[in-house]
């Protein structure tokens, strides 16, 4: 007994001391990785030349092949294979800038507007009409087509600025900008000025993605600032015969050729399995998408970068998507979801990052609970970090179509107390991401990453 | 018995309503603050016109005038008083802009610089020297006069990038800065270049305040960037026999006459018990002075705002302090505090808003073991507005001249992440600043002072 029992504890001293020495090699590589990460601005000057040399990239625009370019060329030097996949892309173009004006009386004013993207134009003359200001579907039904008929609809349903995660209010608010234009339609309405999605009061308008139903007519969308909209709401108040007046030169032209973009550090040992990262390429036609989302993409890249940089060999490939037209159709997100089905890839893990380049507190991930409690061990590398408020729930647009597959989403865990002063607008520039904050979210995508393929946390 | 038991009951369920009452109006008017913070641009548009009005207002500048008038006309329709409070200010000017080279062999290369604060100009034909790198006062003690005399010392000591404290690292580099010239003029160099106090690697300098011994000569300070930093280290292991030439035509003019600013709301119960509420008016003369400390300004300022639009009558005095000169001498932050030592007011509490106008995360206070715990309750408060860390330690460089009159010290506990990005350089401008992240600052300063004058926190 006594020469098993040594050996017992032979065995036992040696697993433990064999896990030891891992998590310090992981607590040495978490820190190299950080390290390189603050240091070196490889990933921050990506992003400036892309928001500098391909601005305003909607899908199916030639900036956001530029944008598909200029990816591909900093990824060659890093990747083992770096490839573009082809897509059709979806062609919405905004024409002639936006006209807008308030009438009261003899006064006409003129105000910032952006059309919604996939609205149809107003034609040459633009329309003018009476305004009602409604603040939900509800309100719309209860005023019926006799009030609505012939009328703009103004929608002026504010995000609320209490909400600590302004991401709530985006979602409660955004119907009046994905749907608003068909359900007015539905009573007449010519159609529809919309409130900018933002939660502060502000000056400029946020556009955005809106959608129409096939069986009632096609009326054009604006979208106002949030002032204006307050202003407009208290003009209405005291002169109900306010009208407005806009004209938009915006249409959808025929699909394009374009791509989303691929680069993969091949596996060591299991060059089948894939650990899919990234964000997307293009942006709204009106701004650098510096935020929204140039630093997903970049943080992405940066992924495979320092990999590279550190030597760190994944088990598993791990392979960089600049997905193409998150904004509108997602066209380029169904693409590889469909390819990687028909390839039978086995997905490892997904990670996206399309919340802005802002400062991330941890990591999310959506799984099983049984995946989601040893990822949820992993928070402890992250303390000296200050990022690890490790959270149930994540993924994103993009890496959602490939839900079917089963694997883990994964995405950092984002402070977005000021995206939405950004998002969708032209204050979406370059010289508001914080290289600090752009680089620790880097450092946990590929932290996280490091971790969840050498520590087997997904099998 | 029994009669005294129902009273005693009876009072007890008494004072138990009273307080749940008052705990849900404390409620009410904390989301009250709250929201006419988050949805009224008062305080962000004053900041604006103070950064674009008023850039470059170092104490002593016209600038700095400019801005005290600014300030003073917000506040005339908001205070029960406002003046000014005399100060003699120091002058120092920053002259014709910088000149600085690398010379390496028959190459000279132009780089951005900055004359530290403070610093004595190099005269007319500048001065050029070999360099000698060091890290620290110890390398220098052990290079001796005989290696560092007639050179120029080059101080490269960078901030450590994985504190995620950054001001931890501010710490440790900020004597090659403040000190670092008179140290190499005791070895008898004949000027100093400093790297930077950044924790990223950027093009451009950051400068800051410098102290000459009296018993060394004063020889010429300046900085430059930390990639440039970087790159000189590197020419200096190839090239050893680099030298530096640089121009600065920095000097300090005589004393001129400037101001602070207080407005005060006086007290209801005890308008004789102060609490100081401010940020400092002067900022560098290379920056708009957006977040050092246009931000805090405001915030104070709004303090005000707040409260009078909300029709709180606080029981005691609030007084905001617009402090001139906290970048170089501190002559405001003295002269208010002789001010009320002469005057002996009583001080019930100070509160400082120096970090930047970045994401709170609850308040930070230094007080006595009773008083702190009594702080620390009232963090309950600001649970719906993520803002609940509060922590010991709390206060600022111009409340700290209050320091021996026992009061309370408190500021915004910030996530200060990306704010030596901007600190003390030409990126410290209006647009970097968030309108959320500042006032969800205001809010929670406007909040806190509400309950510890309220619930007396502090008696």
């Amino acid at each position: 007994m006594r020469k098993i029992h040594f050996s017992m504890l032979f065995l036992l001293g040696f697993f433990i001391s064999s896990e030891i020495k891992a998590q310090n090699n992981d607590s040495v590589t978490i820190a190299a990785i950080y390290k390189e990460a603050l240091t070196n601005n490889w990933s921050y000057k990506t992003l400036e030349k892309l928001c500098k040399e391909a601005p305003y990239r909607l899908a199916g625009s030639e900036a956001s092949l530029k944008a598909v370019e200029i990816a591909f060329q900093k990824m060659l030097p890093i990747a083992d294979t770096v490839y573009r996949q082809a897509v059709m892309a979806k062609h919405w173009v905004r024409g002639n800038k936006e006209i807008a004006e308030i009438i009261s009386g003899h006064e006409r004013r003129r105000i910032p507007a952006l059309a919604i993207g996939g609205s149809v134009g107003t034609g040459k003359t633009g329309i003018s009409g009476k305004l009602v200001e409604v603040k939900s579907f509800n309100e719309l039904q209860q005023l019926g087509k006799k009030n609505v008929e012939g009328k703009i609809v103004f929608y002026n349903f504010p995000m609320n600025p209490l909400y600590m995660r302004p991401g709530k209010g985006y979602g409660e608010a955004g119907f009046q900008r994905t749907r608003g234009a068909s359900e007015a339609a539905r009573y007449g309405a010519i159609g529809t000025v919309v409130r900018s999605l933002s939660n502060i009061p502000e000056e400029y308008p946020h556009t955005g993605i809106m959608h129409y139903e096939d069986s009632v007519a096609k009326i054009p969308a604006i979208t106002i600032s949030t002032l204006e909209a307050d202003n407009l709401s208290e003009l209405l108040k005291k002169d109900p015969t306010t009208s407005f007046y806009y004209k938009t030169d915006c249409r959808t032209l025929p699909d394009v050729p374009s791509y989303n973009l691929i680069a993969e550090i091949r596996g060591s040992v299991h060059p089948e399995q894939v650990i899919t990262v990234g964000g997307h390429i293009d942006s709204w036609d009106i701004c650098e998408g510096a935020h929204d989302d140039g630093a997903g993409c970049v943080q992405s890249m940066e992924v495979l970068r320092l990999f590279k940089e550190l030597k760190i060999k994944p088990k598993r490939t791990v392979r960089m998507v600049l997905f193409l037209d998150e904004e509108t159709n997602q066209v380029g997100a169904r693409k590889y979801a469909s390819w990687v089905t028909e390839r039978r890839e086995k997905q490892y893990a997904a990670v996206e990052s399309d919340a802005g380049g802002l400062m991330p507190a941890g990591m999310g991930c959506t799984t099983d609970s049984v995946r989601l409690t040893r990822f949820m061990e992993l928070r402890k590398w992250f303390v000296p970090y200050k990022a690890d408020q490790f959270i149930q729930g994540g993924g994103g647009v993009d890496i959602g179509f490939l839900r079917n597959t089963g694997e883990p989403m994964l995405s950092p865990n984002i402070d977005s107390q000021r995206y939405f002063e950004y998002h969708h607008s032209a204050n979406d520039t370059f010289d508001k991401v914080s290289f600090r904050e752009l680089q620790l979210g880097s450092a946990i995508m590929a932290g996280i990453i490091y971790l969840v393929d050498k520590r087997d946390t997904f099998e």
